[in-house]
């Protein structure tokens, strides 16, 4: 499925679990235009490879149960960054090149909007119509609530992340990586051929998805040639370079053999897209990044194994 | 059912879902001890009334459908309080007698701490074992999201609220009656009979009790004798004197009979229960009450329609 459909039907949704009042282009704002809509397309791209037949009826209706999922993802996603970015949260000031919503339209119609899209990714679960839909419901609230992403978000303002490098992984796998579970796990569980796939595996790919989504994000931070005291005091690969590097070149091997073993030819495709944007990155700016890390760490093993995933 | 069991088992849920974390402190004093706890009497009274046989049943199951209902129910108040209270809406330092969650904690704790009850509200909605569960999810959502209680929020925020009469119903129907309605309602979808009562009656008695519920603690916020120019800018019934005074009679004259014919016996004590306090105010205050209105309305009308709710 392409951004464009993902948005139209982003789009479609808030249109009818919106209000007819002003109010509700602070959702517009904080919802479209998407980002990478990377969550929502590993909801399509997992149905994809489990079932074609379901994924091309799914297609073309805004109904179906992965549309509504992919939906309820992002705008659960939407919900996370705007009171992430609130004051008291990160207090940041711009988010997609445009300043974030509490800077667009005021606090309290930032934390309303939040609440709202929390309230209408569950609304567009309620319809979704499937046997394991409560199942489903079930793991969401689990992955994204006080024990899941929540929990994450709590590690990440308390500083409990960067006491220890465990505690930076665990942050990782709940902030980031629940929500990327979801997309995945949560897609296979919507399919009828989820039996074909072992769900332990699915479990750790998509685990280990998160995880390394993060730390490569946190590596991308360090193309910047500057860098302000909140980074360079985060940064897992600046306060535990080693440990980071030894991790991540662990997690991708572990992530490309499961990949292989697994064979979501489209779901591969998904992340390798996202890998391109990330290697772009990485080869024009390896000076840069090498320099944050002293010239200790040689980047080109972390290149390798990026680019030997497309292969896959 | 009592409210220390009704705590109790908030006591248990919150124990189940929250992480083993310090944080989990910040949803504790949130919760507990509960307010009136009058929305989870509803849904205790409501099954009460409608099948005996199941709530002797529940009484003793603390994950019974009615348990996890109240509970969610209770929560989902919890939060709203938690965000309400927030520099960035109504900016209030105090809540039931003690510091708000954002003065004892902090800011972000308390805006997490909403989050988070959110989701262990839908969390506890999707292990309700009930064939009607989907259906109540779906009720919830639409009930308690942006076309409901946080348009409600939006209306009161925006100063939309005290912009017309109509307006000022239009929000206490949303902001305050649509959770009471959840309890009311979402209930009733929960027992075996509900077909022996008349879902539109219900759900008129619901909605008439929520905008009553709100429009006498407007009255009752009167009976301080200084008010601060907040509370002398937002009470309708000093900005719409004739028409709050004229709707409230209506009201609850309207109510008075709803409730007769639907001889709903437990509920209708839950509700007497919180007239008696509201009239305990009533009576001692009056003259400070009238001095309000500038001795143009009559209490006694008011007074004399709560207490013959008590004779129902």
């Amino acid at each position: 499925m392409s951004p464009i459909e993902i948005e139209n039907t982003l789009k479609y949704f808030l249109q009818k679990l919106l209000p007819h009042h002003p109010i509700s282009e602070v959702y517009d704002y904080a919802t479209l235009p998407g980002g990478k809509l990377f969550r929502p397309g590993l909801v399509w791209s997992i149905l994809q490879d489990l079932d074609l037949d379901q994924f091309q009826k799914s297609l073309t209706d805004k109904n179906s149960p992965h549309a509504r999922l992919a939906s309820a993802v992002e705008f659960h996603h939407s919900y996370t960054l705007i009171h992430d970015d609130m004051p008291c949260m990160d207090n940041d000031d711009m988010r997609r090149g445009k300043p974030s919503t509490h800077k667009a339209y005021g606090q309290w119609q930032a934390l309303l909007a939040g609440d709202g899209l929390i309230n209408i990714s569950y609304q567009l679960l309620t319809h979704i119509k499937h046997q394991r839909s409560l199942e489903l419901m079930s793991f969401f609230s689990w992955a994204l609530g006080p024990k899941g992403l929540i929990h994450g978000q709590v590690l990440d303002l308390s500083q409990e992340m960067t006491k220890s490098f465990e505690n930076t992984i665990r942050t990782h796998e709940l902030k980031t990586g629940r929500l990327i579970q979801v997309a995945i796990v949560g897609s296979s569980l919507l399919t009828s051929t989820t039996e074909q796939i072992p769900f332990k595996k699915l479990w750790k790919f998509s685990r280990l998805l998160g995880i390394n989504f993060q730390l490569l994000d946190d590596l991308s931070e360090l193309s910047d040639e500057q860098l302000n005291e909140h980074e360079l005091s985060v940064n897992p690969w600046l306060i535990f370079p080693e440990q980071t590097y030894r991790e991540t070149l662990k997690n991708l091997n572990t992530f490309n053999q499961l990949a292989k073993e697994l064979k979501l030819v489209n779901t591969n495709l998904t992340i390798n897209a996202y890998y391109q944007k990330m290697l772009e990155n990485f080869t024009q700016k390896q000076n840069v990044i090498e320099n944050h890390l002293n010239k200790k760490f040689d980047l080109e093993p972390v290149i390798l194994l990026m680019k030997s995933f497309s292969k896959i």
